[in-house]
């Protein structure tokens, strides 16, 4: 089976990509690659997505510093979503924190709390986007 | 800060829910949510998808049994993506295998391979769908 032709993006051309940490299984965020950066992610070995709101394709960590080796990238049965390991340096979050998934609920009631390491200044990561 | 009010539905009034395994890790699937299935989830403790082809609200198992109780949700940093932790009862994927997840590639090269446990017969999930 062969990726390429797997895939089914949708109709913006796009696909969602869960990425998790290999080392640990901690689900770190999601992000949304097109055609061009699923091959360039696998013929780098490091993630790049699109951003529907910038508009551009990006290298994650490209100016943070926070790159994402890629350990296993997967399918799932309906060919629309990707789960990829990696192995993160730095945080994943734009706000610092290791994963995005930082504010949490035990799933009984809706009031969130932040659960979650912070491992960067979020003040730095914005002035070095800048 | 509260759930209801920092989720950012997409402009079909939904969003995506990573449903990953709170004993190991695991990731399962990833499925949709509008508002009406947040709410029934969190209020019965077990996940509630909407269906994009079906066009029907479901709870995930009703027919298979393969139910997912809640063990923790957490949201995002861009408020658009949840994540689900759940004890997953029989096999996630309506393939049988445990995790939707099952065509994988080390990420150096495009051919997938199948890497998953099959844990129910798909034939059996399937005639019980029906």
């Amino acid at each position: 089976m062969h990726l390429y032709e797997k895939i089914k993006y949708n109709d913006q051309g796009l696909v969602p990509a869960i990425i998790q940490d290999f080392s640990d299984g901690k689900v770190l965020m999601m992000a949304w690659m097109n055609e061009a950066s699923v091959k360039m992610s696998l013929e780098t070995g490091f993630t790049h997505f699109w951003s529907r709101s910038r508009k551009v394709f990006w290298k994650k960590g490209e100016t943070s510093g926070h790159t994402q080796q890629i350990k296993s990238l997967s399918l799932d049965c309906d060919g629309d979503t990707l789960l990829i390991q990696v192995e993160q340096k730095g945080a994943a979050c734009h706000e610092g924190f290791r994963s995005c998934f930082f504010r949490t609920t035990d799933g009984t009631k809706p009031e969130l709390t932040i659960q979650n390491e912070r491992l960067a200044d979020p003040e730095d990561i914005y002035r070095r986007r800048a």
